[in-house]
């Protein structure tokens, strides 16, 4: 049986749920990008929308405030992004093919900020691995160029986003010296100097613990030597495989993600990870694995539809069920909302990949836009189409959207439907909003 | 225009191409497992086709032989890991189940005696970096269980793949103690000290760096600093893009390769390399990246066909178009033959993800495998049919294949066609044996 959150309510639902009460901005399926100036003639081409995750796990009503906290101030910072570039290029400091390729920078700005806050498990306030220390991982997608970039295990680093962006861009420069392919993947301490000697400061690993991460980790590691000595003896195997109290269960899957399309339908995507909890050094989980932790793929001749997702759970089950670029493909389907259910359905609870788990732990969010041109009384106003939606099969999965020109961002806690059991329910939600600019 | 040679032809080539005449095994067309003993009335269900590769990229006439000779070693050395099973199981010292699970470790054992080759790059006589140190991926996939393991940038053990045939065997065990996940990925130092922990003893670096791979690090070396000389300037990025000249061409890809099919249809898949010669520190190849590597599932309700997909090339490019897995798909058409033709032509040299490429350098071997039973006068056969193939855009390629009642294993130096250019045409050829067996 399936938990599922009803697709049809979700407007009122995302409605009552929002943070604050937001009188003045439009409804979200009408959200538009007025121009912010009619002195100037030129197209209002900078623009988008933005999705952001701060993780698919549990969330209790009590750090409910904080997570959606951060889930806002991601939002906004994609938003002054936007408004930097738009300067800008409205002043011919940058180049229209530079704000073309916004997208990337912007959802690489709302990571930093969900990296930033000591809340979330990734960059500050990671997860600690079973040495104590924190490793992280992070990719990053740019759906115009196709390319990726991503850091794997990395320590020392406030902002792996940061370096994954780096090696994107570094990526797309060609080929290095001699010939050499330019590296897409970096891990551990090479990725660490690959980072310095790209002029990204390190910052001292000690930095990055906080209180509520260290002390986690102290409340792990004796819950794990408590359960190591329980299974001392002859059948030790037996009992390891019979254990089914899950530490990494949904509280320690904070993983973060955005997703963004702009005005000309270019759209990225990026995801930042602690890891599991207690994980063995050297572990690289979704999060730096290409296809499995995000995917952007702009609108082509095969692809109607530019689609931008990005994921968060436990990164084994999330690898091995290759989820982001499976809801991707997806997404190219006629109606997103049954084609984003039948994948969490068939291609993650029921996937072959994970017959053997009893629980299969994610979620995702999603989005994918389409060009449209409408001819109104006094002007044709070209634009995309942007549904988006989030799933999960956790306890409950923290969201928040914005398009560059509301003044606040949205945020909402899902939560699957009471009675239905994580790791085999799933919870589904989304909007639609409409990103509009007169036609040049 | 692509290159092609002509898979209708191919038997042909394969027989003249065969390292050493063998008048004494059948056409490959018509391998078969004969029973080795009439004596016991078990049914002889232990055996399989096993298809290597030694890397796709150029390999010159003078070191044909040495790369044949590690291949046929190769698939002897899996022939000697069923012999051994079969015994074992013969005298009930192992559980069919056990030698239901044998794809696994016959593509293993495959693995391990291309990695000990100080001819190939994997394991002994890897790639050196930039640093002047080997690091190395490995990844493994049974078809069965679906489980996967892989190792990235680890140093010190001279065989990745079996740390990467651990991590799946141990994460087929179940959760770890408090309900801990099990990794499938591990990394650098990490992926060393879990290895170690695990009982796989280290080598120490300076062992596994051949003559042969010293000598190139400093050719290497000193072209890459005379590149690099030439590049200063106020155009240095301009021309850096420039750079034509490719190190990490042919002569530098050798990764390698095993794929395995047993008599009850169980695939296994299997990679290993050193990397891209003067890659950056921690820099991770396909080897390591799931669904880039190698790929390897049973047939099952929605695939009529087992398969099974390694990979070598350019790492980079076999990352971003996640060829095993595309290729593994691509075989669940009719046309094994034009699937991988189209997959080839479309998914990889053409592939919207590499655009931008001038040259898209790599290889695959693949299996696929289905069940028949034949009734003929004496008694029923069931057996396995199985089509192999072998595809490359690279100057050369070089494979092995062997089923495991015959003596000696077939070797051959795939080529492109005189003329074509490497990067941008391809190579396809293969062939088909049965496996057969009495109906319990």
């Amino acid at each position: 049986m399936i938990g599922l959150s009803s697709y049809a309510r979700v407007m009122e639902s995302l409605m009552n749920s929002a943070e604050e009460p937001q009188p003045s901005s439009p409804p979200a399926n009408s959200w538009s990008l007025k121009p912010e100036s009619s002195k100037n003639q030129k197209p209002k081409c900078v623009g988008g929308f933005v999705l952001v995750h701060a993780g698919a796990g549990y969330h209790s009503e009590s750090k409910a405030k904080e997570y959606k906290h951060v889930c806002k101030r991601a939002c906004q910072r994609v938003s002054l992004c936007y408004r930097y570039y738009y300067t800008m290029w409205f002043f011919q400091a940058v180049d229209r093919l530079k704000a073309g390729a916004l997208a990337v920078e912007a959802v690489a700005a709302a990571l930093v900020e969900l990296e930033d806050s000591p809340f979330t498990n990734a960059g500050m306030g990671s997860n600690l691995n079973l040495s104590g220390e924190i490793e992280c991982d992070a990719s990053i997608m740019d759906g115009k160029s196709l390319h990726y970039g991503a850091v794997g295990a990395i320590s020392g680093m406030k902002n792996p986003v940061l370096v994954a962006n780096r090696l994107l861009s570094e990526a797309q420069k060609g080929k290095l010296s001699a010939g050499r392919i330019p590296p897409c993947f970096l891990v551990g301490r090479g990725a660490h100097d690959w980072a310095i000697g790209h002029g990204i400061p390190p910052c001292p690993s000690e930095k990055m613990a906080t209180k509520f991460s260290l002390s986690a980790y102290k409340r792990n590691k004796r819950k794990m030597e408590l359960a190591e000595k329980m299974d001392t003896g002859h059948n030790q195997a037996k009992k390891r495989r019979q254990s089914s109290e899950n530490e990494n269960g949904s509280g320690c899957l904070d993983t973060v993600g955005a997703v963004v399309v702009d005005l000309e339908g270019n759209v990225a995507a990026a995801v930042s990870s602690g890891g599991l909890a207690m994980k063995h050094p050297g572990r690289v989980g979704q999060a730096a694995h290409y296809g499995c932790g995000c995917w952007a793929e702009n609108a082509c001749n095969m692809n109607p539809y530019s689609t931008a997702v990005s994921t968060s759970g436990c990164g084994e089950h999330l690898i091995r069920t290759m989820l982001a670029r499976e809801c991707s493909t997806a997404m190219q389907s006629e109606d997103a909302h049954q084609a984003l259910l039948e994948t969490m359905q068939n291609k993650f609870i029921s996937s072959p990949f994970l017959a053997r788990e009893d629980r299969v732990l994610g979620g995702v969010i999603v989005l994918r836009g389409c060009r449209c041109v409408e001819t109104q009384p006094s002007q044709s106003i070209q634009g995309i189409l942007v549904e988006f939606l989030w799933s999960h099969t956790t306890e409950s999965m923290c969201v928040g959207y914005m398009s560059a020109q509301d003044s606040k961002a949205k945020t909402h806690i899902s939560r699957l439907p009471p009675g239905t059991v994580p790791g085999q329910c799933l919870a589904i939600e989304g909007g639609v909003c409409r990103l509009t600019s007169p036609v040049e």
